[in-house]
Protein backbone atom coordinates (compact mmCIF):
# COMPACT_ATOMS: atom_id res chain seq x y z
CA UNK A 1 0.00 0.00 0.00
CA UNK A 2 1.19 3.26 -0.79
CA UNK A 3 0.49 7.23 -0.24
CA UNK A 4 -0.43 7.30 -3.76
CA UNK A 5 -3.83 5.47 -3.26
CA UNK A 6 -4.78 7.99 -0.78
CA UNK A 7 -6.27 11.78 -2.36
CA UNK A 8 -4.51 14.45 -0.08
CA UNK A 9 -6.78 16.01 2.34
CA UNK A 10 -6.80 19.60 2.29
CA UNK A 11 -6.66 21.12 5.73
CA UNK A 12 -8.46 24.83 5.84
CA UNK A 13 -7.50 26.63 9.45
CA UNK A 14 -10.60 27.08 11.73
CA UNK A 15 -8.67 29.54 13.49
CA UNK A 16 -5.93 31.84 14.37
CA UNK A 17 -3.38 31.94 17.11
CA UNK A 18 -2.79 35.60 19.04
CA UNK A 19 0.39 35.27 21.16
CA UNK A 20 3.33 37.40 22.02
CA UNK A 21 5.81 34.84 20.60
CA UNK A 22 6.90 36.68 17.43
CA UNK A 23 9.96 34.05 16.29
CA UNK A 24 10.50 30.45 17.17
CA UNK A 25 14.01 31.47 18.59
CA UNK A 26 13.53 31.11 22.49
CA UNK A 27 10.01 29.58 22.35
CA UNK A 28 10.84 26.13 24.44
CA UNK A 29 10.71 22.98 22.12
CA UNK A 30 8.47 20.87 24.75
CA UNK A 31 4.79 21.36 25.45
CA UNK A 32 3.33 22.65 28.34
CA UNK A 33 6.44 24.54 30.15
CA UNK A 34 5.13 27.95 30.18
CA UNK A 35 2.16 27.49 31.99
CA UNK A 36 1.02 30.94 32.67
CA UNK A 37 1.39 32.72 28.33
CA UNK A 38 -1.96 34.34 27.51
CA UNK A 39 -2.81 34.09 23.72
CA UNK A 40 -5.96 34.42 21.98
CA UNK A 41 -7.46 32.04 19.27
CA UNK A 42 -9.92 33.97 16.99
CA UNK A 43 -12.01 31.98 15.12
CA UNK A 44 -12.54 32.67 11.47
CA UNK A 45 -15.17 32.50 9.02
CA UNK A 46 -17.53 30.62 8.98
CA UNK A 47 -16.35 29.04 12.05
CA UNK A 48 -16.52 32.20 13.93
CA UNK A 49 -20.01 31.14 14.79
CA UNK A 50 -21.01 31.33 18.58
CA UNK A 51 -22.50 27.97 18.22
CA UNK A 52 -19.56 26.34 17.26
CA UNK A 53 -18.46 26.75 20.79
CA UNK A 54 -21.42 25.98 22.82
CA UNK A 55 -20.76 24.38 25.71
CA UNK A 56 -16.84 24.96 25.09
CA UNK A 57 -17.40 27.00 29.15
CA UNK A 58 -17.51 24.18 30.42
CA UNK A 59 -13.87 22.86 30.11
CA UNK A 60 -11.04 23.48 32.27
CA UNK A 61 -8.91 22.92 28.96
CA UNK A 62 -8.54 21.91 24.80
CA UNK A 63 -6.71 20.32 22.54
CA UNK A 64 -5.15 22.53 19.31
CA UNK A 65 -4.21 20.78 16.13
CA UNK A 66 -2.00 23.37 14.75
CA UNK A 67 0.41 23.86 12.01
CA UNK A 68 3.76 24.39 12.68
CA UNK A 69 3.59 27.51 9.78
CA UNK A 70 7.48 28.45 10.18
CA UNK A 71 8.71 25.54 9.27
CA UNK A 72 9.00 25.01 5.10
CA UNK A 73 6.80 22.09 4.56
CA UNK A 74 9.16 19.10 3.35
CA UNK A 75 11.63 19.88 5.35
CA UNK A 76 11.51 16.97 7.88
CA UNK A 77 14.50 13.80 8.25
CA UNK A 78 13.69 10.65 9.35
CA UNK A 79 16.04 11.51 12.29
CA UNK A 80 16.06 14.39 14.55
CA UNK A 81 17.84 15.60 17.67
CA UNK A 82 16.10 16.07 20.47
CA UNK A 83 17.47 19.32 22.67
CA UNK A 84 16.49 17.06 25.56
CA UNK A 85 19.60 14.89 24.57
CA UNK A 86 22.01 17.21 24.74
CA UNK A 87 21.35 17.82 20.11
CA UNK A 88 23.68 14.81 19.95
CA UNK A 89 21.63 11.87 20.15
CA UNK A 90 19.18 11.02 17.16
CA UNK A 91 15.62 10.06 17.40
CA UNK A 92 12.69 9.14 15.07
CA UNK A 93 10.73 12.09 13.95
CA UNK A 94 7.64 10.04 15.08
CA UNK A 95 9.72 9.42 18.18
CA UNK A 96 9.94 13.03 19.15
CA UNK A 97 7.62 16.37 19.12
CA UNK A 98 9.97 17.92 17.07
CA UNK A 99 8.62 21.18 14.60
CA UNK A 100 10.06 19.74 11.40
CA UNK A 101 7.83 16.27 10.41
CA UNK A 102 5.70 15.18 7.96
CA UNK A 103 2.72 17.46 7.55
CA UNK A 104 4.08 19.98 10.14
CA UNK A 105 1.06 19.12 12.31
CA UNK A 106 1.36 20.09 16.17
CA UNK A 107 -0.63 19.27 18.96
CA UNK A 108 -0.42 20.83 22.13
CA UNK A 109 -3.28 21.13 25.48
CA UNK A 110 -3.80 24.44 26.77
CA UNK A 111 -5.86 25.96 29.47
CA UNK A 112 -9.17 27.69 28.42
CA UNK A 113 -9.89 30.78 30.25
CA UNK A 114 -12.64 32.83 28.52
CA UNK A 115 -15.14 32.63 25.92
CA UNK A 116 -16.13 35.67 24.02
CA UNK A 117 -18.76 35.44 21.56
CA UNK A 118 -19.74 39.43 21.25
CA UNK A 119 -17.93 39.80 17.73
CA UNK A 120 -17.04 36.97 15.98
CA UNK A 121 -15.90 34.07 18.85
CA UNK A 122 -12.15 34.67 20.75
CA UNK A 123 -11.20 31.77 23.04
CA UNK A 124 -9.02 33.64 25.67
CA UNK A 125 -6.48 31.00 26.37
CA UNK A 126 -3.51 29.96 28.58
CA UNK A 127 -0.36 28.25 28.30
CA UNK A 128 0.56 27.98 24.63
CA UNK A 129 3.79 27.80 22.88
CA UNK A 130 2.35 29.06 19.51
CA UNK A 131 3.97 31.35 17.34
CA UNK A 132 1.78 34.81 16.76
CA UNK A 133 -0.20 34.15 13.19
CA UNK A 134 -0.17 30.19 13.77
CA UNK A 135 -3.15 28.54 12.19
CA UNK A 136 -5.36 26.46 13.63
CA UNK A 137 -7.43 22.94 12.19
CA UNK A 138 -8.91 21.75 15.06
CA UNK A 139 -10.18 22.47 18.67
CA UNK A 140 -11.45 19.22 20.88
CA UNK A 141 -12.20 19.04 24.50
CA UNK A 142 -9.84 17.44 26.87
CA UNK A 143 -11.28 14.60 28.22
CA UNK A 144 -9.42 13.68 31.19
CA UNK A 145 -10.89 10.04 31.68
CA UNK A 146 -9.35 9.24 28.05
CA UNK A 147 -6.69 11.58 27.62
CA UNK A 148 -4.83 11.94 31.49
CA UNK A 149 -2.95 8.48 31.14
CA UNK A 150 -1.87 7.39 34.35
CA UNK A 151 1.37 5.57 34.20
CA UNK A 152 2.60 6.18 31.01
CA UNK A 153 6.30 5.55 30.06
CA UNK A 154 8.07 8.71 27.80
CA UNK A 155 11.96 7.06 27.87
CA UNK A 156 13.52 9.99 27.24
CA UNK A 157 10.83 12.26 28.26
CA UNK A 158 9.58 11.50 31.34
CA UNK A 159 9.85 14.79 33.22
CA UNK A 160 10.11 18.47 32.55
CA UNK A 161 13.39 19.71 31.54
CA UNK A 162 14.77 21.23 34.39
CA UNK A 163 15.87 24.56 34.78
CA UNK A 164 19.35 24.92 33.16
CA UNK A 165 20.32 28.97 33.80
CA UNK A 166 19.75 31.69 36.71
CA UNK A 167 18.05 34.36 35.05
CA UNK A 168 18.93 38.05 36.16
CA UNK A 169 17.77 41.45 34.25
CA UNK A 170 19.59 44.66 34.45
CA UNK A 171 17.97 47.69 35.98
CA UNK A 172 16.60 48.82 32.67
CA UNK A 173 15.44 45.84 31.26
CA UNK A 174 13.45 45.22 34.88
CA UNK A 175 11.98 48.83 34.77
CA UNK A 176 11.17 48.43 30.84
CA UNK A 177 9.49 44.43 32.13
CA UNK A 178 7.22 46.88 34.75
CA UNK A 179 6.35 49.36 32.59
CA UNK A 180 4.65 47.00 29.94
CA UNK A 181 3.57 44.90 32.99
CA UNK A 182 1.51 47.63 33.76
CA UNK A 183 0.18 48.92 30.26
CA UNK A 184 -0.69 45.41 29.24
CA UNK A 185 -1.16 42.77 32.14
CA UNK A 186 1.48 40.46 31.07
CA UNK A 187 4.07 39.64 32.95
CA UNK A 188 6.61 39.89 30.46
CA UNK A 189 9.78 39.30 32.83
CA UNK A 190 8.36 36.32 34.36
CA UNK A 191 8.03 35.06 30.85
CA UNK A 192 11.50 35.81 29.75
CA UNK A 193 12.32 34.02 33.07
CA UNK A 194 10.72 30.53 31.74
CA UNK A 195 11.80 30.89 28.21
CA UNK A 196 15.62 31.99 29.21
CA UNK A 197 15.82 29.03 32.22
CA UNK A 198 15.33 26.31 29.95
CA UNK A 199 18.52 27.76 27.73
CA UNK A 200 17.05 28.31 24.39
CA UNK A 201 20.76 28.27 22.82
CA UNK A 202 21.47 25.73 20.23
CA UNK A 203 23.60 23.15 21.64
CA UNK A 204 26.35 23.83 19.48
CA UNK A 205 26.66 27.46 20.67
CA UNK A 206 29.24 27.36 23.52
CA UNK A 207 30.78 31.02 22.78
CA UNK A 208 30.83 32.52 25.51
CA UNK A 209 29.04 36.28 25.88
CA UNK A 210 27.78 36.07 22.58
CA UNK A 211 24.66 38.55 22.72
CA UNK A 212 21.50 36.76 21.42
CA UNK A 213 17.81 38.72 20.80
CA UNK A 214 14.57 37.22 20.05
CA UNK A 215 11.14 39.16 19.31
CA UNK A 216 8.64 38.96 22.18
CA UNK A 217 5.41 40.88 22.27
CA UNK A 218 6.51 44.55 20.46
CA UNK A 219 10.41 43.81 22.07
CA UNK A 220 13.60 43.14 20.67
CA UNK A 221 14.90 40.99 24.04
CA UNK A 222 18.69 41.14 24.20
CA UNK A 223 20.43 38.96 26.50
CA UNK A 224 24.12 36.56 26.79
CA UNK A 225 24.68 34.03 28.80
CA UNK A 226 27.97 33.35 31.20
CA UNK A 227 28.66 30.03 33.06
CA UNK A 228 25.05 29.32 34.13
CA UNK A 229 24.00 32.89 34.44
CA UNK A 230 21.84 34.94 31.72
CA UNK A 231 21.33 38.13 31.89
CA UNK A 232 19.06 39.91 30.30
CA UNK A 233 20.39 43.40 29.17
CA UNK A 234 17.33 45.60 27.15
CA UNK A 235 14.33 44.92 26.14
CA UNK A 236 14.46 47.83 22.39
CA UNK A 237 10.72 48.46 21.36
CA UNK A 238 10.90 47.35 17.99
CA UNK A 239 7.32 47.97 15.78
CA UNK A 240 5.12 45.05 15.46
CA UNK A 241 5.58 42.60 12.25
CA UNK A 242 2.54 43.35 10.99
CA UNK B 1 -8.53 38.22 8.86
CA UNK B 2 -10.66 35.09 7.22
CA UNK B 3 -9.47 31.55 5.98
CA UNK B 4 -8.69 32.76 2.22
CA UNK B 5 -5.53 34.58 3.98
CA UNK B 6 -4.20 31.14 3.94
CA UNK B 7 -2.96 28.26 1.81
CA UNK B 8 -5.11 25.20 2.43
CA UNK B 9 -2.20 22.22 3.99
CA UNK B 10 -2.47 19.34 2.04
CA UNK B 11 -2.05 15.87 4.46
CA UNK B 12 -0.38 13.10 3.13
CA UNK B 13 -1.56 10.02 5.40
CA UNK B 14 2.04 8.39 7.06
CA UNK B 15 0.44 5.28 7.84
CA UNK B 16 -2.96 3.28 7.56
CA UNK B 17 -4.83 1.60 10.47
CA UNK B 18 -6.01 -2.02 10.17
CA UNK B 19 -8.29 -3.43 12.50
CA UNK B 20 -11.25 -5.46 13.44
CA UNK B 21 -13.26 -2.21 13.04
CA UNK B 22 -15.34 -2.55 9.19
CA UNK B 23 -17.62 -0.13 9.64
CA UNK B 24 -18.30 2.99 12.00
CA UNK B 25 -21.79 1.40 13.60
CA UNK B 26 -20.86 -0.02 16.91
CA UNK B 27 -17.28 1.60 17.59
CA UNK B 28 -18.25 3.50 20.42
CA UNK B 29 -18.14 7.40 19.56
CA UNK B 30 -16.29 8.16 22.90
CA UNK B 31 -12.10 7.58 22.55
CA UNK B 32 -9.96 5.30 25.07
CA UNK B 33 -13.29 3.02 25.82
CA UNK B 34 -11.64 -0.47 24.21
CA UNK B 35 -8.63 -0.43 25.74
CA UNK B 36 -7.96 -4.27 24.44
CA UNK B 37 -8.25 -4.03 20.89
CA UNK B 38 -5.48 -4.87 18.88
CA UNK B 39 -4.89 -3.28 15.64
CA UNK B 40 -1.74 -2.21 13.63
CA UNK B 41 -0.31 0.79 12.00
CA UNK B 42 0.92 0.16 8.88
CA UNK B 43 3.77 2.99 8.01
CA UNK B 44 3.24 3.88 3.91
CA UNK B 45 6.08 5.39 1.88
CA UNK B 46 8.45 7.36 2.23
CA UNK B 47 7.56 7.11 5.77
CA UNK B 48 8.19 3.04 5.95
CA UNK B 49 11.96 3.35 7.39
CA UNK B 50 12.83 2.22 10.36
CA UNK B 51 14.87 5.41 11.42
CA UNK B 52 11.41 7.13 11.61
CA UNK B 53 10.49 4.84 14.84
CA UNK B 54 14.14 4.98 16.43
CA UNK B 55 13.67 5.49 20.15
CA UNK B 56 9.48 4.77 19.66
CA UNK B 57 9.82 1.54 21.86
CA UNK B 58 10.49 3.55 24.74
CA UNK B 59 6.97 5.36 24.95
CA UNK B 60 4.23 3.41 26.51
CA UNK B 61 1.24 5.51 24.61
CA UNK B 62 1.04 7.24 21.00
CA UNK B 63 -0.83 9.97 19.32
CA UNK B 64 -2.63 9.42 16.61
CA UNK B 65 -3.74 12.36 14.50
CA UNK B 66 -5.91 10.81 11.77
CA UNK B 67 -8.79 11.61 8.80
CA UNK B 68 -12.58 10.68 10.05
CA UNK B 69 -12.56 9.09 6.33
CA UNK B 70 -16.01 7.16 6.39
CA UNK B 71 -17.73 10.66 6.92
CA UNK B 72 -17.69 13.16 3.82
CA UNK B 73 -16.11 16.12 3.91
CA UNK B 74 -17.89 19.32 4.36
CA UNK B 75 -20.66 17.40 6.24
CA UNK B 76 -19.86 19.23 9.47
CA UNK B 77 -22.57 21.52 11.14
CA UNK B 78 -22.03 24.42 13.65
CA UNK B 79 -23.76 21.97 16.51
CA UNK B 80 -23.71 18.58 17.10
CA UNK B 81 -25.88 15.89 19.61
CA UNK B 82 -23.37 13.93 22.00
CA UNK B 83 -24.27 10.90 22.96
CA UNK B 84 -23.46 11.41 25.96
CA UNK B 85 -26.51 13.86 25.94
CA UNK B 86 -29.06 11.42 25.51
CA UNK B 87 -28.90 12.65 21.69
CA UNK B 88 -30.81 15.54 23.03
CA UNK B 89 -28.70 18.84 24.04
CA UNK B 90 -26.79 20.09 21.79
CA UNK B 91 -23.57 21.56 21.94
CA UNK B 92 -20.95 23.36 19.84
CA UNK B 93 -19.15 20.91 17.38
CA UNK B 94 -15.69 22.67 18.84
CA UNK B 95 -17.12 21.57 22.55
CA UNK B 96 -17.35 17.53 21.38
CA UNK B 97 -14.93 15.16 19.59
CA UNK B 98 -18.06 14.04 17.45
CA UNK B 99 -16.81 12.77 13.99
CA UNK B 100 -18.67 15.54 11.81
CA UNK B 101 -16.30 18.67 12.51
CA UNK B 102 -14.38 20.91 10.47
CA UNK B 103 -11.18 19.66 8.38
CA UNK B 104 -11.97 15.98 10.03
CA UNK B 105 -8.98 15.31 12.14
CA UNK B 106 -9.58 12.85 15.10
CA UNK B 107 -7.08 12.59 17.96
CA UNK B 108 -6.76 9.29 20.03
CA UNK B 109 -4.02 8.30 22.56
CA UNK B 110 -3.24 3.96 21.94
CA UNK B 111 -1.10 1.92 23.81
CA UNK B 112 2.14 0.81 21.78
CA UNK B 113 2.33 -2.99 22.13
CA UNK B 114 4.93 -3.48 19.60
CA UNK B 115 7.72 -1.71 16.64
CA UNK B 116 8.48 -4.09 14.01
CA UNK B 117 10.92 -2.68 11.54
CA UNK B 118 11.91 -6.15 9.49
CA UNK B 119 9.55 -5.78 6.39
CA UNK B 120 8.42 -1.87 6.29
CA UNK B 121 7.19 -0.70 9.75
CA UNK B 122 4.57 -2.01 11.84
CA UNK B 123 3.41 -0.27 15.09
CA UNK B 124 1.56 -2.89 17.08
CA UNK B 125 -0.59 -1.21 18.90
CA UNK B 126 -4.30 -1.28 21.02
CA UNK B 127 -7.08 0.81 22.10
CA UNK B 128 -7.41 1.97 19.12
CA UNK B 129 -10.95 3.08 18.44
CA UNK B 130 -10.40 3.32 14.57
CA UNK B 131 -11.89 1.92 11.78
CA UNK B 132 -10.12 -0.26 9.36
CA UNK B 133 -8.57 1.38 6.68
CA UNK B 134 -7.86 4.92 8.47
CA UNK B 135 -5.10 7.28 7.16
CA UNK B 136 -2.90 8.54 10.14
CA UNK B 137 -1.51 12.04 9.60
CA UNK B 138 1.09 11.88 12.41
CA UNK B 139 2.40 10.10 15.13
CA UNK B 140 3.76 11.65 18.51
CA UNK B 141 4.65 10.42 21.72
CA UNK B 142 2.74 11.09 24.67
CA UNK B 143 4.66 12.78 27.18
CA UNK B 144 2.85 12.53 30.77
CA UNK B 145 4.51 15.93 32.26
CA UNK B 146 3.05 17.56 29.38
CA UNK B 147 -0.30 15.96 28.20
CA UNK B 148 -1.67 14.10 31.44
CA UNK B 149 -3.43 16.60 33.12
CA UNK B 150 -3.99 16.35 36.70
CA UNK B 151 -7.57 17.73 37.73
CA UNK B 152 -9.08 18.77 34.12
CA UNK B 153 -12.41 19.59 33.86
CA UNK B 154 -14.53 18.24 31.40
CA UNK B 155 -18.42 19.59 32.18
CA UNK B 156 -20.37 17.03 30.39
CA UNK B 157 -17.65 14.39 29.82
CA UNK B 158 -15.99 13.95 33.10
CA UNK B 159 -16.08 10.40 33.15
CA UNK B 160 -15.94 7.25 30.85
CA UNK B 161 -19.74 6.51 29.86
CA UNK B 162 -21.11 3.68 32.24
CA UNK B 163 -22.27 0.13 30.55
CA UNK B 164 -25.88 0.66 30.02
CA UNK B 165 -26.90 -2.71 28.61
CA UNK B 166 -26.01 -6.44 29.94
CA UNK B 167 -24.55 -8.63 27.03
CA UNK B 168 -25.63 -12.46 26.68
CA UNK B 169 -24.41 -14.70 23.74
CA UNK B 170 -26.22 -17.24 22.19
CA UNK B 171 -24.85 -21.13 22.37
CA UNK B 172 -23.57 -20.64 18.59
CA UNK B 173 -22.18 -17.39 18.80
CA UNK B 174 -19.92 -18.18 21.70
CA UNK B 175 -18.65 -21.27 20.36
CA UNK B 176 -18.02 -18.96 17.11
CA UNK B 177 -15.96 -16.18 19.43
CA UNK B 178 -14.03 -19.27 20.86
CA UNK B 179 -13.19 -20.60 17.44
CA UNK B 180 -12.02 -17.11 16.42
CA UNK B 181 -10.39 -16.46 19.81
CA UNK B 182 -8.13 -19.92 19.30
CA UNK B 183 -7.66 -19.09 15.67
CA UNK B 184 -6.76 -15.50 15.51
CA UNK B 185 -6.08 -14.72 18.93
CA UNK B 186 -8.46 -11.78 19.26
CA UNK B 187 -10.84 -12.44 22.38
CA UNK B 188 -13.66 -11.19 20.24
CA UNK B 189 -16.96 -11.84 22.62
CA UNK B 190 -14.86 -9.42 25.19
CA UNK B 191 -14.67 -6.52 21.92
CA UNK B 192 -18.40 -7.69 21.47
CA UNK B 193 -19.14 -7.32 24.84
CA UNK B 194 -17.48 -3.79 25.16
CA UNK B 195 -18.97 -2.26 22.14
CA UNK B 196 -23.02 -3.25 23.12
CA UNK B 197 -22.54 -2.81 26.61
CA UNK B 198 -22.31 0.79 25.94
CA UNK B 199 -25.89 1.18 23.57
CA UNK B 200 -24.87 1.38 20.55
CA UNK B 201 -28.24 1.93 18.70
CA UNK B 202 -28.97 5.80 17.58
CA UNK B 203 -31.35 7.23 20.48
CA UNK B 204 -34.00 7.88 18.02
CA UNK B 205 -34.17 4.09 17.50
CA UNK B 206 -36.49 2.58 20.95
CA UNK B 207 -38.25 -0.47 19.03
CA UNK B 208 -37.82 -3.37 20.57
CA UNK B 209 -36.18 -6.73 18.85
CA UNK B 210 -35.40 -5.01 16.17
CA UNK B 211 -32.17 -6.86 14.59
CA UNK B 212 -29.23 -4.65 14.39
CA UNK B 213 -26.12 -5.99 12.89
CA UNK B 214 -21.91 -4.78 12.26
CA UNK B 215 -19.12 -5.50 10.49
CA UNK B 216 -16.27 -6.70 12.97
CA UNK B 217 -13.33 -8.70 12.01
CA UNK B 218 -14.76 -10.71 9.09
CA UNK B 219 -18.01 -11.29 10.56
CA UNK B 220 -21.60 -9.99 10.53
CA UNK B 221 -22.64 -9.89 14.15
CA UNK B 222 -26.20 -10.09 14.71
CA UNK B 223 -28.01 -8.92 17.78
CA UNK B 224 -31.13 -7.82 19.59
CA UNK B 225 -32.03 -5.51 22.71
CA UNK B 226 -34.70 -6.03 25.04
CA UNK B 227 -35.09 -3.77 27.70
CA UNK B 228 -31.72 -3.41 29.57
CA UNK B 229 -30.30 -6.74 27.99
CA UNK B 230 -28.18 -7.17 24.56
CA UNK B 231 -27.97 -10.62 22.79
CA UNK B 232 -25.85 -11.81 20.82
CA UNK B 233 -27.79 -14.04 18.40
CA UNK B 234 -24.67 -15.17 15.39
CA UNK B 235 -21.49 -14.24 14.60
CA UNK B 236 -21.70 -15.04 10.02
CA UNK B 237 -18.84 -14.78 8.18
CA UNK B 238 -18.76 -12.83 5.93
CA UNK B 239 -15.95 -12.55 2.59
CA UNK B 240 -13.41 -9.40 3.59
CA UNK B 241 -14.57 -6.35 2.32
CA UNK B 242 -11.29 -5.66 0.31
Amino acid sequence: MTTALFEPLPLQPVGVIHSPFREKFGIPRQPGLLPDVPATLELLPPYDDPDCVRGLDGFSHLWLIFQFHAVSAGQWQPLVRPPRLGGNARMGVFASRSTHRPNSLGLSVVRLVKVETEEGVRLHISGADLLDGTPIFDIKPYLPYADAIAGAVAAYAAEAPAAKLHVAFTEQAREECERHKKTYGLDIALLIRRMLELDPRPAYHADSRRQYGFRLADYDVRWVVEGDRAEVLALVPVSPLK
